[in-house]
Parts: C-alpha cells; structure tokens; sequence
C-alpha cells in the first residue's frame, strides 16, 4: 500500500524569498512569514517560528543563502569576509539540535570552492535545495525502516513534534508512524501535550488528525497510567542530537518516558536522519542542554499562570542514554540496542 | 525552633455560612464565596472551587450541616428522609477522594443519634467544625512525624498542591515541607507544575513564596532530568486515597515520579491523615479513578490549545504501588515500605 502524503510543508523557497509556516500560531492559523535577511531567520529560529532539528537545519542552509546574497550585494568580492558574522549568528540562534551546525558546514563546504568575484547565491541556493530535498527522502526512508519494526496492531506514544513540520517535510517519529498507519501497523497513537511549548496538542495533533491516524492527546504527566495500563508496545520520538554511542537529546520529558518504558516493557524508538549524529560527541554528557525563558512555564499567551516573580526553570532538552534506547532509526539503516561499535558501523555503510 | 505558620485557610464558616476560597482563580484573585446550599456546595466541590482530598472531606462535612439546616427549614421532623438526595449529591461529586465519603460518614453517624423532631444544624455543626479542627491537628502531627524522615539539606520535590489549599489549613505534604523547612532540613523544593489544572504553578508556588520557602517551579516533564542530576532526595506528595495494603492513588503524574525515583534512588513519602486510608480496598487496583473533562486538557481558560474537535483524555489521578513508596506518613504515625500487614499495625494503633 502506498504511503499517504499529506503535503506539509513548513518550509519553502520561492521567487528569491524563503517563507517560513509560523508554528507559534498553529493550529488555529496558518500564516506564512516571508524572510529576505538573515538576521530575521535566526530570530525566526530562535524564537521557534520553526522548530524541530531537521526543519532549523534545512532552514539554517537558506538563510546561509540570504546572508551570502546580503554580503555579496554589500561587499562584491569581499563577500566571504562579510559573511562571517551571519554565519555566527545563525548558529548562535539554537544551541541543542545538530543539525543546525552541520547543515551550516555543509553550506560552508560549498562557499569554500566558490571563487571571491563569483556571485554566490545560486550555488548556495543549489545546495540548500540539496538539503532540504535530501531531508524529506531521508525521512521517506528512515519511515520504511522504522515502520518494519513495528508489530501488527501496534499502540504507540509519542512526545514533542517529530512531523512533517519538524522536517522538511513527512516527519521523523511522525514518518515512521506515517508508514507505520499505512501499512496498517499503527492502530492508535497517543500524543503528550509535550509542555511548556505544546507541540504534541498543537502541531502532532494536527497533523495526525490531517492524516485521519487515530489518535488520543493527553497531558505528558498521564503517560505513566498509560503504560501500566498494559495498551503501549512503542514510544516513537524524533532527536535533536545523537551521541557517538547513541545517547540521544530530544525535548525535554523524553528522558522521563525511556525509564517509565523500560520499567514496563515498553520499547523506545528514536527517528532521526544521520545529520542528527554528532560523531565528535563520545556520549550524551557533553550535548549542550538549551535552558529558554521561564516565561514559557509561567506564562500562557502574555497570562501569568503562576505567581507574580516566581522562580522556574526551562529546561528544553534531556538526554536519554543508549542503554534506555531500543532502536535508532536512520536512512543509512537501523541500530538495534545501540552503542559506540554499532553506531560506528552505521557510519562506515 | 517553632513552626512558621502562615494561615492560609481555604475553608471558613462564619455567620451560619460556609466560605470557600476560590481555587480557581488563585494566585492573581483572592475570591471567597459563601455557600448557603448544599447543591451549591457539591457543585462547587465538582468544578475545584476546592480541591485536595482533605479539603473536599471538611467541605462536605459542611455541605451536610447546610442540607440538614435546608432538610429542617422545608421538612421539620421528616428532615432525615428530606436530606437523602443532597447527601448522595455531595456524595456524587468526586469518585476518587475517600475522604469525602468518610466525612459524609462521620457526619450520618452523628444524624443517626439526633431525633427526628430535633433541629439538626447545632449539633452537625459541631461535629463538621471538630472535623475541620482535627483536620488541622492532623496535618501537624504528621508534618512533624515526616519532618524526622529528612535528613539536613534535603531537596525535595512535590507534585500537585497537598498544602494549607488542599486540607482544613497546614497541608500534608506542604505540611511536612513546612515542618522540614522550620526544622532547618529542607534546603529548596521543586515543583511540578501539573498539568492539566496547575496546581503546582497556581497553588503550591504560591503557598511556599508566601513563607519564604526556597522553590523552583517547573513542567512535569523535567522532572526525569532533575532526578538524573542527582539533585534530589525525596519526592513528598499527598494522597487522594490509600488501599489497605498502601497503594495510593494521586494526583495523575505521582506514578510516574515514583517510577523515575526508584529508577534514581530517590525516596518517595506519601502524606496523609488516616481518614485517607480505605480499609476496605485490599489493593489499588478498584480505586475509581476521575475522568474528568478533556477541556481541562484541550483549553485554557476558554482558549483551545489544540485543534477543534481533537480526541483527548483526562485521568485526573494515577495510582502508585506501595512497592514504589518509602514512607506513608499520618498523624497516627509512619509507615516504612508498607505493606498490609504494616499498614493492618496502623489501624490497631
């Protein structure tokens, strides 16, 4: 059976312009912001316009585009020079999802063969329509892959967004439950509300229900009744960066349903693209956690739901060890009970 | 040195009628309401104007001293016939909370004494505030007996409000967060902010700011990391109802930490009066366990945080095997690593 694709698309270039879908705003509106500067792409990162490691790297590459076309309009040939502040600041914008870094290098890559009075934009753009292209097929392939590990009549949980919208397109843990409902694997799937930011209730939600994948949202702290309850067979997440030895980052609760799955008999799935892997990392300790504002805890639109000057933290990111992780599923292949040997053979394929 | 102790009181009667402060506007409105019917009264117990297992249980108590009063005003000698209903209104208004059965219990016992052509309101009176008093009286005791659990700089965390807001005033875990505190023991407290109804970012944050205490507040979901940095010593949380054999049934999320605080070495300590306790379940298992609306879960104040017409589920409460808890502490005394046979002692006591 053919695999249904919905089109969401988060991320698009058209006539010389990136726009970006809004995800702040989701689900209720859908409004597209248009960007032609790449001081506006990072603070549209950092202020998660878009968000989800996949997407911020496929975004990252075309403000590299923008930051190239602004310096060569400013500077002609000394455009490589010029562009050296962009650059950081793009990769200043988000400090967790590797993606954001590598896709930063592989534009760089690029940039170094190009010659100083040869105007860079459109090598630069070929490169990020690379990227972006080789993304939503990574996730395709990664989708197949992950899907075959499921069971017949599978219940899966998942956590955060991992979608077509934290991608450029199909999603990660979302592609794998694409292919996984597709195949008629999947029966249901439980989303967690994934606080502070609401992701699962306002972007997972969405898309499943675009999809017409049954689905069930509940609050991250109800996933413990769930799982004793006996109906769960995988927790299916997306990652913002893996260790060499597999040690996985990902939004902040994800930590807390590896151990609850291992504590029932759950298996983990983590869906990442290989861009997700940081071989310079030998584990999980040393992956930068990003902490945001406790307003996003405190506050809910601008409201205040706790007290006036109350102390909270935001921790946006946990890191769940290997040995917590059941399978890493990427388009290069599958890791089962992963570790530093079998994360480096993926790397040799 | 002596207990601080701020009198926050969620529960008054005054001038023949009950006040309730309205848990669901705190921290940002101080509202009372004053109740003159019992309708009203187990209404308000259904929609969280008040909250927290002993709280419901003193309001209750109340709830019949105005329904025996409205019984009285309508009936004259037939009035215990007149009181039936308002008495399985009250009694319908939560499922999980045993304390609230338990007060109506205490309350008939003292009915089945009064005779028929006897106005009633006095002596129910009498017997709601001795509940209401012993309520108090309980929640020191056992914030002491908790208290003596802790050992110097201990950092705690709690979940949901078992605090002065939850009980007739003190609190239960808050009152041995309290005692800790005053006992120079509890060096800082984090907080969940549990969703879906925020009684961690609404009412505990709220209570501890207001005696100085050192908190931090957070998702639930950052709880796992927290527990991994190897912060923390001990989880004190309240109960909604305990079995025979020390399953406890909590707020939703409770599970969860008790199975990331095994995984971790983090002790667990339950907090409760011995009117929590249902002698009559051997086990947790048929605790009723509320559904409550999905809106708490799909909305915020009125606002949708999620597509429209998205399928979601709201169990308000989980339970924890006693297998996962460290210490039962009432105002009759302690329970290490309870079992029936420990908890049967209890009882004996």
């Amino acid at each position: 059976m053919a695999t249904k694709t919905k089109t969401i698309e988060p991320i698009i270039w058209r006539e010389n312009s990136l726009f970006l879908l809004d995800q702040r705003v989701l689900p209720h509106q859908q409004r597209w912001l248009e960007f032609n500067d790449s001081s506006a792409v990072a603070e549209a990162i950092k202020t998660m316009v878009v968000r989800g490691a996949p997407a911020i790297g496929v975004t990252a590459a075309y403000g590299v585009v923008l930051a190239a076309r602004q310096a060569w309009d400013m500077a002609a040939v000394n455009w490589k020079e010029a562009l050296t502040a962009s650059l950081d600041e793009l990769a200043d914008s988000r400090p967790t999802a590797v993606n954001l870094f590598w896709a930063i290098q592989q534009m760089q890559r690029v940039m170094d063969e190009l010659a100083s009075d040869q105007s860079p934009e459109h090598h630069l753009l070929e490169a990020a329509q690379l990227i972006h292209r080789q993304d939503v097929e990574a996730n395709k392939k990664l989708g197949q892959f992950g899907a075959a590990l499921l069971d017949d009549n599978s219940t899966i949980l998942t956590h955060c967004n991992a979608g077509a919208l934290a991608t450029a397109g199909f999603g990660t843990a979302l592609g794998v439950i694409r292919q996984g409902f597709s195949d008629n694997k999947v029966t249901h799937v439980y989303v967690n509300e994934t606080r502070p930011w609401l992701q699962g209730s306002r972007l997972t939600a969405w898309e499943l229900m675009q999809e017409g994948i049954p689905m069930t949202l509940q609050s991250d702290s109800a996933a413990g009744l769930l799982m004793a309850s006996g109906k769960l067979d995988w927790i299916i997440v997306g990652a913002d960066r893996i260790a060499a030895n597999g040690d996985t980052a990902n939004k902040i609760g994800t930590y807390t349903l590896a151990v609850l799955a291992k504590y029932h008999g759950v298996k983990v799935m983590v869906a990442a693209p290989v861009s997700t892997i940081d071989w310079n990392l030998s584990d999980g300790s040393a992956i930068p956690i990003e902490h945001r504002d406790s307003i996003e805890v405190t506050h809910f639109n601008q409201e205040a739901i706790a007290p006036h000057n109350v102390k909270a933290v935001n921790p946006a990111f946990d890191v769940t060890p290997a040995d917590l992780i059941d399978a890493i599923v990427t388009e290069a292949g599958v890791i089962l009970s992963p570790t530093a040997q079998l994360m480096l053979k993926l790397k040799q394929n």
